[in-house]
């Protein structure tokens, strides 16, 4: 047990992130700079997150398949957007099977290209369209500056990739894609997201439109973990992806590509937890409620069988429990498993035992409720549900406090460095987004979704537009 | 549609399968040779596997955890027989993020070593130990000479790794995982298996005993693809896992790991499949019934709403089942699904709706059985069932005619050389397994598990011995 106490947020945001991934036994780093190990308490979350999302790209008819984690290089050079993009952050294998390869092989960073390679081969006619498939995959991204979860040389993800008959099935796909990610985290991870579509610049390399999947964590910084993009037509003519339409004319396909990845667990983190430790709403809670004994000497025996029972019960009432009967203090106790976020701790000892109640302790707010034994495997799957909805009210509120109008540019410039969002109309110029952000850090991070129809003047030019933007620092 | 004929197996047993993997589309190559891309079909497969094995491993105490794809050059050096065994088949990451690295990377092979670095820092006391986690991930072995499956440059697997207090407790895991696997291998992929440990020269780098489960081709040839390996102290005394006892003393761990790879979707199909194409056990097909429709004008209405209904009921009764109501003629549909290895063929018709009851058509067999619409939902679960064993059986029967004893050295190499197995007493001395090999290509696939009490002859040195093990040529 780390031992170790947990950095106040208010003091260093970043330690106090690193102290709650530590001491929960979520992850560390690994040998080779910038890697992660994901300890089980976090791949949990993870295998959650992929139950939760299976399900919701099976609805809409997507398969899961596996590619090569191999590209040859010609291949990723193929689409030149996408290339130029990427070049910088790629791993390469130069040698293999004790020889210098003749071809550099990329690790791939992201799978358009070796995908849409095979692609090429299997889809001839409009009968072979929609492809929707994902791959549940690790993808490698050299990066300088790594945190956990954040930002990782090796990370997790999936990335789908679907091929469309037209234009506007393409962009039906990509959207559908993006909503099902804000469902995933509005009503799993009780995040309260924006969405919208990025600016020319911030956009995916090689696609027609990104839409993204934000976050306010608690330091007001904003993180991205989940993008869907409307890739068009750029990859399928450079990867020939051509079919014979309805009216056996030949046309190249329509593409999408979306993911969401292991930095999701980032924001889960940063966006509920507190200076104790780990706070996790209840569906992506690898233990919803930890029944803790409290020992004493005359009645232990009727304690542990008492603390059994109410496992059996909750279990069976689709709880995913557990009973922490061990040795340690009750205090020792109850701080390991707040620093893990368990929702519920539910308290068993000699004072319980002769009340004939639990003393049920919620993890987000300290609350203590008594409930009757006879009740217990009632009332808790109605309080996990309680805190749910407790937890992301709560987090939707410190949005909608730190979510700012500005009067002009200084204003705004000053509201987001005190930990705001800031709305503003922008002209969403790309040299002039370049230049914002090196003069003060601040980013676009996506277009407000709207009809188009409203026009504004640009918070930095005065020029007339209808971009409605959320300016904000990022991860 | 792939409308390639499928070659037969007595012509070409190497073709027949590239036809099988390729018809059913199960698999293909990747861009960088000797990858593999699994396609949905297959990849289904391999889910299957993991959620049977996942449950499994999960009743033993096995959490999941995700450990780095990495490892630094100086960690795999650390074990001497493992560097060994490994450094002629790994891919090496010299160049990354625009830089030569100071230090080579290695993609993981397999991942003892960097578990075990992570290990170390876990292991303090026996109060930490057991430890029991397995990994879900993509592996890497530059290899010659590939085939889909069965021998690739990166495959899937998953990798189980602890670590115990005592040697007693190692070994009792290690048999405990490969009664997984032979179960796994037996009642869901209706594989029989020859499970036994490995000799000294067949046994992987590092490990004091390995065992394996290994499969009875139909080309008369052995398949391994499941190992489980004690690793005895190796390993802990490289990485330096150390504990309190509970005597306060401090001990090395005793080790355990074991993997089984995407190669067992080989040995599916090598075992199970004919000259129609793929063969799969109801257990692990994507698909369990497929309910084709026949057009026929006058009926093309009632034709459909009956195959839709009948495809409600199946799977409210559980079964993995699907329509094809598509336009192809009765013909091709029939050879669509039958390649694709599925089960149970339900067909409906004219003349099924005027007799109220179904043509069900049995995969493996070809047998025809007509059923009454109102037992379709009681009946083919059974169905299943039987067809299950009845697969299973039949693999037993090849499994157990083609598994001989030889009176002599020559009669043996005769006898594999026809595709047998032969069962024989042997000393299991390195230099002559090893002179074996060379000159016949036959190799010792593992020794039975016996008491060790019989004594016996070795076939080959007249030398006595308690060895009595399985000769065959393998994959």
């Amino acid at each position: 047990m780390n031992e170790k106490k947990i950095t106040k947020r208010s003091s260093d945001f970043s330690q106090w992130y690193l102290d709650v991934v530590s001491s929960a036994e979520l992850a560390e780093y690994g040998a080779v700079k910038g890697t992660m190990v994901i300890r089980p308490y976090g791949y949990t979350i993870w295998e959650i997150s992929q139950k939760v999302l299976n399900q919701k790209f099976k609805e809409t008819g997507v398969e899961n398949a596996y590619f090569p984690i191999f590209i040859p290089e010609r291949l990723l050079n193929k689409e030149k957007n996408h290339i130029e993009g990427f070049s910088p952050e790629v791993a390469v294998v130069t040698y293999a099977g004790g020889k210098e390869l003749d071809e550099k092989i990329i690790v791939r960073p992201t799978s358009e290209t070796i995908i849409y390679e095979s692609y090429s081969k299997w889809v001839h006619s409009y009968k072979d369209l929609p492809i929707l498939i994902n791959q549940w995959a690790n993808v490698v991204r050299w990066e300088l500056k790594t945190k956990p979860f954040i930002r990782t040389t090796e990370f997790l993800w999936q990335e789908g990739h679907t091929v469309h008959e037209t234009e506007e099935k393409a962009e039906e796909r990509a959207l559908k894609m993006l909503g099902i990610y804000k469902d995933f985290s509005e009503n799993y991870m009780a995040i309260p997201t924006i969405v919208g579509k990025k600016t020319e610049s911030e956009k995916f390399a090689g696609a027609l439109n990104t839409y993204t999947v934000e976050a306010m964590m608690q330091d007001g910084k904003a993180l991205q973990y989940a993008t869907s993009h409307n890739l068009g037509q750029n990859f399928s003519k450079a990867f020939d992806i051509k079919y014979l339409d309805r009216q056996n004319k030949e046309q190249y396909g329509w593409q999408t590509s979306w993911g969401l990845s292991t930095r999701s667990i980032g924001g889960l983190i940063m966006v509920h937890s507190d200076d104790l430790g780990l706070v996790l709403p209840p569906k992506m809670a690898p233990i919803q409620a930890i029944v803790t004994t409290i020992s004493s000497k005359e009645n232990e025996k009727e304690i542990t069988d008492k603390a059994n029972e109410i496992y059996r019960e909750l279990e069976e009432s689709g709880v995913r429990v557990k009973v922490d009967s061990g040795n340690l203090t009750p205090g020792e106790k109850f701080f390991k498993w707040e620093k893990k976020g368990v929702p519920i701790r539910i308290e068993i000892g000699k004072k319980e035992i002769d009340n004939k109640e639990a003393v049920c302790v919620t993890r987000a707010n300290g609350n203590k409720t008594n409930i009757s034994f006879t009740q217990i495997s009632k009332i808790i799957p109605e309080m996990l549900d309680q805190i749910q909805n407790d937890i992301y009210e709560k987090a939707l509120k410190k949005q909608n406090e730190n979510m700012k109008t500005a009067k002009d540019w200084d204003d705004l410039v000053e509201k987001v460095s005190k930990g705001n969002f800031v709305l503003a109309f922008f002209c969403c110029e790309k040299n002039i987004e370049k230049q914002i952000n090196e003069d003060t850090g601040i980013t676009v991070r996506c277009i407000k979704q709207t009809d188009g129809k409203i026009k504004g003047i640009c918070i930095k030019t005065g020029k007339e537009t209808t971009n409605e933007v959320y300016f904000a620092k990022s991860y």
